[in-house]
């Protein structure tokens, strides 16, 4: 394998039909269904610790319309609360923290213009704030030391720091043969090696933001999961079962080369609650304060919530390219430039086909933790 | 006018040849020349906060081989003294400052080699230290109140927030004619207008960084000067006058527009030590703990320190190079593209005759400050 995630994995930067930019629907959707608890988490953290500067960090803020999102709204937070405890606002330090290959350049060049924006919006009056950017994989240290308040992470949580190493034997023989995820064919010994990645990830994820949040801190984490017990089944693994198939039809085409394909797999975890709830238990540093799950709807343009699909083709499309915005780059680096149109023009047939039978939706979690005193 | 400095003074991104980059050896001259003076202050800071975690920014670190210099020097100096002291290092969080328009990407993707650099040099041993980006104007707060321990600045003071607004008359006439910065020629009122702003700067950046500063901090500020005492005299108003003079000729052959000229000046000021400390004096928030002057070749790969010309062509070449480095885009953005190779041609021409007359150097200014108790 030897695939660096913090290489490879970034979204696609710019403002494309491609880029995430354009495709970050999704997070619009969890920005509203986050927002009660991302709002609690704030005020307890300020009454709590009453600082007379707030840091707050953004895990894997990737860089389009939604980046500064949690910006403003923890500016309103803070400045509604400081009002109601009749206080002077505090000055609220946000870190941006993303993989190194994030497009940071884009993030700060756009900066002066949501400033301005905020500031119009809110006449004036706001407290005083101060944007950074962090580069960096979440999965380690990035902070100093009881340095922050509070940390906010959407979307991004299901990405591993690395494909698991067991997909392939002791003597380099790739195990999970047509799949680029674990799926009903995969041998127990790769979906084993999936938990257990997630289960060090996360770990490890826990144990470097225990060590960064100050007395009083809290987190709020957004991430797709799965409802379904068994790992190798539920709504992800048929997402990336439809691209497996795109990709295993190129196989037999003879445009894609079947050991590439046998060799490729995605360092992605959707982990069930009790599999989230068993590793916040095993570390044994945080509370869980809130537990919130929604669903959203592969196409992130269909705003919907019933199980109605108006037009399959479009729907496929529309999942096509939000799922192109994300993992273009890995796919590239394994299959070539080549493969893009073709690869995902055949994605966004198999999603339409699939969605003719089943409105599969992502499960999406929210989970808010504090430190144990 | 209405140029906005933060939007086109950037060092030239990349590492062609005519990138900063490329053309940043001035800058290793002034590493050395204040290494000791690095060196007490960042001690000093440490004896008198011992904190557990410091916190160092460095204010126009441009995007280059020495970004990270100021990273390296700091660790070994923190690394020596707690030793010394007994004690195990603070962990440290480095700020690394410049204008949104600065290549921060660039800096980003290559943390990871200059960490594994640094391990490897330091045998694994070292501080554990976080690295992240400021964008922004150092000409205003980009830091919370007594939030950063030690502030770090080279070559970049000199550049002003803005050209100042008296180079042309309340009816917008050019007042500077001919000329792109100071000089002889320049009406008393441009030079006013000059000083001014520089003291107005200053002044807001003094202000700026002692409400940032944590008890106990310090600075250490390098930037170019001039040794002479009237302002429109000097090495500085040499350096820009024969880049004037090359702009002044495109004029007669009608290559470049006379009222571009005219309205064109550059947002730098290159104060004397009285200048400089008149401004600290007035302020009132620090002591000049130490000041050192030294000089440095317009030749950035001149390291001799006789005046003999070794061969003005090569040296007048290599003048412009540098030069470039740093003005391109705010000559582009004046004159057009299509001027750069011309203007600097001529420029090498210009800086090789002046060369063989006189072996003009760079005065370059050091100060460290400490916040007044």
């Amino acid at each position: 394998m030897g695939m660096k995630v913090e290489q490879v994995l970034h979204m696609v930067g710019g403002a494309g039909e491609t880029s995430y930019a354009t495709n970050s629907r999704l997070q619009e959707k969890a920005i509203f269904e986050t927002k009660s608890i991302v709002e609690e988490a704030v005020r307890e953290v300020y009454k709590t610790v009453l600082p007379e500067s707030m840091v707050v960090a953004d895990l894997g803020c990737s860089s389009g319309p939604n980046t500064f999102h949690v910006v403003f709204e923890v500016i309103d937070i803070v400045d509604d609360q400081s009002r109601r405890l009749g206080r002077s606002p505090p000055e609220v330090q946000f870190f941006l923290n993303d993989l190194p290959g994030n497009d940071f350049n884009s993030i700060f060049q756009s900066l002066e213009g949501y400033e301005e924006k905020l500031k119009e919006e809110k006449g004036g009056g706001i407290p005083p704030f101060y944007v950074v950017g962090v580069p960096g994989s979440f999965y380690g240290r990035l902070f100093p030391a009881r340095s922050v308040h509070f940390f906010h992470s959407s979307y991004c949580l299901m990405w591993l720091s690395q494909v698991p190493p067991g997909v392939e034997s002791n003597t380099g023989v790739p195990l999970n043969e047509g799949n680029i995820y674990i799926s009903e064919t995969s041998p127990p010994v790769v979906v084993k090696s999936y938990q257990e990645q997630y289960q060090r990830d996360f770990t490890t994820f826990l144990e470097s933001r225990f060590e960064e949040l100050s007395f009083g801190g809290r987190m709020v984490l957004t991430f797709l999961g799965r409802t379904t017990e068994r790992a190798p089944s539920g709504e992800l693994c048929q997402l990336w079962g439809l691209l497996a198939e795109a990709l295993n039809a190129m196989v037999l085409e003879g445009i894609v080369e079947k050991e590439k394909v046998d060799a490729f797999n995605l360092p992605f975890y959707a982990p069930s609650i009790e599999e989230v709830k068993a590793v916040i238990q095993s570390v044994g540093l945080f509370d869980l304060d809130q537990m919130q799950i929604f669903k959203s709807n592969w196409d992130p343009l269909d705003d919907s919530s019933d199980d109605y699909i108006y037009d399959n083709f479009i729907s496929g499309e529309n999942v096509a390219k939000s799922t192109r915005a994300v993992i273009e780059p890995v796919i590239m680096r394994n299959f070539g430039e080549h493969i893009l149109d073709d690869l995902f023009s055949r994605y966004a047939k198999n999603v339409a086909k699939h969605l003719l039978k089943e409105k599969t939706k992502y499960p999406v979690f929210v989970i808010a933790l504090k430190t144990k005193m």
